[in-house]
C-alpha cells in the first residue's frame, strides 16, 4: 500500500490558514494523544476478538463508527443545551443583544438538529457495512472447510496411500471447491456493492450536513449585522431597537434555504486534474466522441480506457473549475 | 421574546428529506432525551452556583460550550481510529478495494485533522465570551454600592432624619452613580463588541470547516468510482486494478483544494430575501443612489433606515441569488 498520503510528517500552512493564522491549540484538549471514552476503549479491544476471523477488522471497524456515532449524538445534546443557555443569557440583556442571542440560539439549536438527522443517516451506512461483516463471516466456514479436506487427504497418503478414504475425499474436495467458488464470488461481489453503497450513502449525508452547515453559518453572520455595536459614552442611551423583522426575517430564510436544499444544488464541489470530472462523480454523463483526442492532448497515459471515466470537452472542464473555484 | 422559531411543533419535511426519505433512527441513540455525560452534567449543574450573580448565566453557558469542545474532540479521536481501522480491513481484501479503502481512511483521517483544527478556533470563540462574562462579574459591585448607599439613605431619612450622615452618603451617592454609569457603559459596549467578534469567529470557522468537509465528500465520492463493482460469476477474476495513479491523484487533488482554501472562495453563501444581501454579511459594500427608490418598490417599510444595510441594485441581486441556488 502506497502510504505517503496517510502518514504527512510536515505539513505546509494551508491558504486558509495564511490568510488567519491558526489559534493556540484548545484548553481542553487533553496533553496526551487524543482520549476516548472508557466504553468505546472496552468496545474496541472486545470487537474482533470473537467471531469468524476472516470478519474480525470488519467487525473492529463497525464498533468504532458506534463510538463516531456515541460521539456525535453527545455533540449535538451539548449543542442544543448550549443554544438554549445562550437565549436564556441574553433575555436579561439590552433588546438588540436579547433578540440577536434568542435568534442565534435558534440557528444553533437547529445544527444540533441537523447533526442528528446525519446521525440517523451515518447509522444507516454503518448497517451496510454490517452486510460485508456478515458475508465475510459466512464465508469463512467454507474455506475452513476445503482445507480441513485438503489435509485429511495430504494426511491419508502419506499414512496410507492405497486408502479406499481417499477417492471419497478427493470428490468431496470437488465440491468444497465449487462452494468455496461460489462463496468467494459473492463475498467478492457483496464487499463491492455493499462497500460502495455504504461510502456514496455517507458522503451524500456529509455534503448535505456540511453545506447546511456553511448555509446556518452564513445566516447566523446576518443576524450579527442587527448588533448595534457603536460604542456608547456613559449616561448616553442607545437608539430603540428596531430589528425584530429582520431577525425573524433572517430565520425563515434560513429555514427556506434548508429546507429547500437537495444534493442537486449542491455547490461545493472537487476540482479533479484528471479528466475524470465532478460530472462523472455526480452521474451526468456526457458522451464524447473525442474520447482518443483528449487523452493524447493531456498526455496522461496512465489511465486504462477499461475504467469507465468520461471524457469531458475542454470547454466544460473549465466551467467546472470555474464554477470550484469561484 | 419571540419565540415562534425556536420552538417548532410541527415541522414539514424538506426537500432533501422528500428526494431521500430520512432513515429510521440509529439504533445507538438512548430512548430518552438526549444523553450526556457525567462530567458535563456535574460542569453544568456547579456552574452558575458561585460567583456575581450577574455572570451566572454567561459562566453556565461557557461550561457548556466546553462540553461541546469535548464531544468534538472524541468524535474527531474516533473518526481517525476508524479511518484507521478502514485501511487495516482493506489491506486484506482484493487490490482494487484495498487501494480504495486505504484512500478513503486517508479522507477520513482528514475529516478527524479538520475537526481538530475547528476545535482550537472553537475554544478561541469560547475564550471570547469570558471576557462579556468577567466584564459582568466587575459590573456588579458597582451595581451593590450603588444599591446599598441608597439603602442607607433611605434607611437613614426615616429614622433620624436631621442626621449629618445624610449629606454624606448623598455625595457618596453621586460618585458611586457616576462609577455606575462608566461601568453599565463598558458593560454595554464589550457585551457587543465580543459576541460579535466571538460569533463572527465561529461561524467563519464553521464556514471552514462545512465548506471542507463538502469537499472531502466529494473527492471520496470520486474514488468509490475507481471500485470495480461489476458483479462476477463463480470462477471468473477480476481483471487487474490499475487505478493506483487515480486513486492518488484523487488525494493531491483533495489536499490541493483543501489548502487552497480560504473564506473568499466560500461557494455556499445565504439568500436573503430583505435587501440586506449577502454582500453585506461579507463586507463588500456596495454605494446605491437608489435607496429610496427600492424600499418603496419592495414595499418593506419595516426596515428603518437607522440600521447600516447596503441595497443593491436588483440586477446584482438576482445575480446572489443565482449564485446560492446553483
Amino acid at each position: 500500500m502506497n502510504r505517503t498520503y496517510s502518514l504527512r510528517n510536515q505539513r505546509a500552512p494551508t491558504a486558509a490558514q495564511i490568510q488567519s493564522p491558526p489559534p493556540p491549540s484548545a484548553s481542553t484538549k487533553s496533553k496526551f494523544f487524543g482520549k476516548s471514552s472508557i466504553a468505546s476503549t472496552f468496545r474496541k479491544s472486545t470487537a474482533g476478538s470473537f467471531g469468524p476471523e476472516l470478519s474480525r477488522k470488519l467487525s473492529q471497524m463497525i464498533k468504532m463508527e458506534k463510538g463516531v456515532l456515541k460521539a456525535m449524538e453527545l455533540v449535538a445534546y451539548e449543542r442544543r443545551a448550549a443554544a438554549r443557555q445562550l437565549s436564556v443569557w441574553g433575555y436579561d440583556n439590552d433588546d438588540d443583544v436579547s433578540d440577536v442571542t434568542d435568534k442565534l440560539g435558534v440557528l444553533l439549536f437547529e445544527l444540533g438538529e441537523l447533526q442528528d438527522q446525519f446521525i440517523d443517516k451515518y447509522d444507516q451506512y454503518r448497517v451496510t457495512l454490517k452486510s460485508i461483516r456478515d458475508i465475510e463471516a459466512s464465508v469463512q466456514p467454507s474455506r475452513d472447510r476445503k482445507e480441513k479436506i485438503t489435509d485429511q487427504i495430504a494426511n491419508l497418503k502419506y499414512r496410507d496411500p492405497q486408502s479406499g478414504k481417499i477417492p471419497v475425499l478427493e470428490q468431496e474436495l470437488v465440491r468444497a471447491e465449487a462452494e468455496s467458488l461460489v462463496a468467494e464470488a459473492q463475498l467478492s461481489n457483496i464487499t463491492r456493492e455493499k462497500l460502495k453503497a455504504s461510502f456514496n450513502y455517507q458522503f451524500d449525508a456529509l455534503r448535505e450536513l456540511a453545506e447546511k452547515f456553511a448555509l446556518i453559518a452564513g445566516y447566523g453572520k446576518a443576524l450579527l449585522e442587527l448588533l448595534d455595536d457603536s460604542p456608547v459614552t456613559p449616561g448616553e442611551s442607545r437608539p430603540a431597537y428596531d430589528g425584530y423583522e429582520a431577525s425573524k426575517q433572517i430565520i425563515m430564510d434560513a429555514e427556506t434555504a434548508l429546507e429547500a436544499w437537495t444534493l442537486d444544488v449542491a455547490v461545493v464541489k472537487p476540482t479533479l486534474s484528471f479528466y475524470q470530472t465532478a460530472d462523472d462523480v455526480y452521474g451526468e454523463i456526457v458522451d464524447d466522441e473525442s474520447h482518443e483526442h483528449d487523452i493524447e492532448e493531456e498526455g496522461q497515459e496512465w489511465v486504462s480506457e477499461t475504467e469507465e471515466q468520461e471524457v469531458h470537452e475542454d470547454h466544460e472542464e473549465h466551467e467546472e473549475h470555474e464554477v470550484a473555484s469561484k
